[in-house]
C-alpha cells in the first residue's frame, strides 16, 4: 500500500510499548491505537497478541477478548490482521476473512516449543511418570519392575509423525536422536527425508500395526478432521501411545477414550480436545494412563518476542505492498 | 585361567536358561549352579543379575537377595563376580572385594536409558508436568500462563552436567540438540569436547550462578560425596532445577529439601536418595516442585540382554585370562 496518512494499527495496550522500538525502526508514521479509543475505528491493521486471547479458547470467548474483537469488527477500513498463533481456525478469524480482511499467522514462532512438548509427552509416558507421580502422592516406593511396569527400550521403537510442518519435522529429528525409527504421514506423497518412511494420510492404516508412538502434529483441515478414526485406533498395538499436539478434532475423541479405558492403548498425552476448556465432566481427566494438558504445548516465555518480530516483519512487507 | 575341571558359575535359576546359548558359544565346559545346590560351593565365578537384587536397595536387603549372597559367601574358591549395575557401591560388593574376589560392573548397559530419564526430568519440569498433573486430578483447566507459570524457553539456557561417563556424555548430547548451552564438571580438567565449557568439580562454584539445570550423573566417590553442598545449592538461581540420576549422597539432602521448600530452587527430579526406599516420612514425597522416582532411572526391558552380553564377554576374557 502507498501511505497517504498516518497508518493506524490496533493492538493491545500491553503490547504497544514492546512494539515501539520495532515500529520506530520501520521509519513510517504509525499510530498504535487500542479498543475504547475513538481512533481505533480508523485501524487498517490489527495485531492479535496472546494477551488478547488470554484464557479464551476456540469455543469460549472471555469478555476481555470479546472487547478487542468488537473493536476489530468496528474498524471498517481494516485490511489486515496478524495473529499470534500458528493456526487460524477460530471462528472470529474466519469471520474476518469473510469480510475481506487478510489474516496472517505466526508460523514457526512456537514450533520448537511444541516439538519439545511432544517429546516431553513421549518421554513422560515411556518413563511411566503418571504411575510414578501417583505413587509419590501415596509415599510409595514402587520401582519400575515387573510385567506392564518395566519401561520398554525407546531405541528401535517406531514412531509415526502425522503432519510435516515445522513442528512435525522437529519432532522427527528429536525422536531420531533418541534412536527411534520414524515414519511420516503427510498430505502429499513426497518422501519426507533420508531414513523417513513416508506415507500419505490414507496410507496410515498400513503402518499403524507396527507403531508404538502415534504423534499428531498436523493442521486441522477437511482431510485431517477425524483422520484418526476408531478403525485406525484399533489398528495400533496395545503398547502404543498417542500424542496429540495438533487439534482435538483430528482424533475420534469418544473412540480414543474407549480405547484408553479398555487398555487397547497404553497411554496418551493430550494437549487438545473436542471442546476446550475440557469439560469438568469429561472422563479424560481421570484416565490413569493419560496426561491431559490445557492446550499449552506452545507456551513459552520467548514466544511474545518471536511473534512480535514476525508481526513487525509482516508490517514492513504490508506497507511495501509485498505481504 | 587355565581350565583343569568343569568351571562352576553361580547364577539365578531365572537367568540360567537365558545364558545357555551364550555359554554354549564359548566352547567350554561350564556348569551353571544355583543357591541351595551342593555344587554351588564350588563356584569360581558368580553373576548377580537384576532379578537377584530385585527390590533390595543398597540399604535394605530382601530375603531372596540375602539367600543368593549367602551362597556367594559360601563359595570359598570364588574368584570373580559380575554385577548387573554400573555402580558397585553396595556393602556386599565391597565385602567380596575385601576377601579377594574381583568384582566387575555392567558399564554402559543402561547409559542410554538413564540419559533419557534425565532428559525426561528436564522436560517434565520445564513443561510443568507436576503442576499440570495436579490440575488434572482436580479436573481444572489451567493453561500455562502468567507469572511463575509460563515455561521458559529451553533454548539458550545453561545446563551443567556433573560427571563425564557414558551417561553424562549422552545427557550433554541430548541437551545440545534441544539448544541448551552445556557445561561439564568432571574429575579431571581435560576439556570435555567442542562447545562444552569444562571445569573440575571444585570449579562448580564459578558457574552455578548462571546455571538453570544442574544434572548429576557422576559416580559416588570420596570426591563426589557431599559435592553439592548447601553452599553450592545456594549459588543456583531461583529458577534453577536439579536432576539427580547419580547417587543420593552426592547432594546434601537436608539442604536440598530446605532449598526446595523455600523456593530457592524451582524444582527437582530425584531418582536417588540418602536412604532407599525413601522413608514414608520423608518430606521429599510431598514437595510440590519435585518428581521423586524410586531409583528406576536405568530400568528398561532391554537391559537384561545387554547385561548378559557383557557378562558373557567378560566370562570369555576371564577364561582366557585377559579380563
Amino acid at each position: 500500500m502507498s501511505q497517504k496518512h498516518p497508518l493506524h494499527v490496533l493492538c493491545s495496550e500491553q503490547e504497544a510499548s514492546a512494539l515501539a522500538a520495532g515500529i520506530a525502526a520501520l521509519g513510517q508514521t504509525i499510530t498504535l491505537c487500542h479498543p475504547g479509543e475513538e481512533r481505533a475505528a480508523l485501524a487498517e491493521a490489527a495485531f492479535i497478541s496472546r494477551d488478547i486471547t488470554g484464557r479464551s479458547t476456540k469455543f469460549e470467548i472471555m469478555p476481555e477478548t470479546e472487547h478487542f474483537y468488537t473493536a476489530v469488527r468496528a474498524a471498517s477500513n481494516l485490511q489486515w490482521m496478524h495473529v499470534h498463533s500458528a493456526g487460524v481456525d477460530r471462528d472470529f478469524y474466519q469471520e474476518q476473512q469473510q469480510r475481506g480482511v487478510r489474516v496472517t499467522a505466526s508460523h514457526g514462532a512456537s514450533d520448537a516449543v511444541v516439538a519439545q512438548t511432544a517429546l516431553t509427552g513421549v518421554l513422560a509416558l515411556a518413563r511411566k511418570l503418571p504411575q510414578l507421580m501417583r505413587a509419590q502422592q501415596r509415599h510409595a516406593w514402587e520401582p519400575l519392575m515387573g510385567k506392564d511396569r518395566t519401561p520398554r527400550d525407546l531405541q528401535g521403537q517406531r514412531a509415526v509423525v502425522v503432519g510435516w510442518g515445522g513442528i512435525g519435522q522437529r519432532i522427527a529429528q528429536l525422536l531420531q536422536v533418541l534412536g527411534l525409527t520414524v515414519s511420516v504421514a503427510r498430505h502429499g506423497s513426497e518422501p519426507a527425508g533420508p531414513g523417513l518412511h513416508t506415507v500419505r494420510y490414507d496410507g496410515l492404516r498400513d503402518i499403524l500395526p507396527e507403531t508404538s508412538w502415534l504423534i499428531l502434529a498436523c493442521p486441522l483441515t477437511d482431510t485431517t478432521r477425524g483422520l484418526i478414526s476408531a478403525e485406525l485406533l484399533a489398528m495400533l498395538p496395545a503398547h502404543a501411545c498417542l500424542i496429540n499436539v495438533a487439534r482435538g478434532h483430528v482424533v475420534d475423541e469418544p473412540a480414543l477414550i474407549q480405547a484408553l479405558q479398555n487398555n487397547q492403548l497404553a497411554g496418551a498425552f493430550l494437549d487438545v480436545f473436542y471442546h476446550e476448556p475440557l469439560p469438568a465432566e469429561s472422563p479424560i481427566w481421570d484416565l490413569q494412563n493419560v496426561i491431559a494438558s490445557p492446550h499449552s504445548a506452545g507456551f513459552s516465555d520467548g514466544n511474545p518476542a518471536r511473534v512480535r518480530q514476525i508481526f513487525i516483519d509482516n508490517l514492513q512487507r504490508w506497507i511495501q505492498g509485498t505481504l
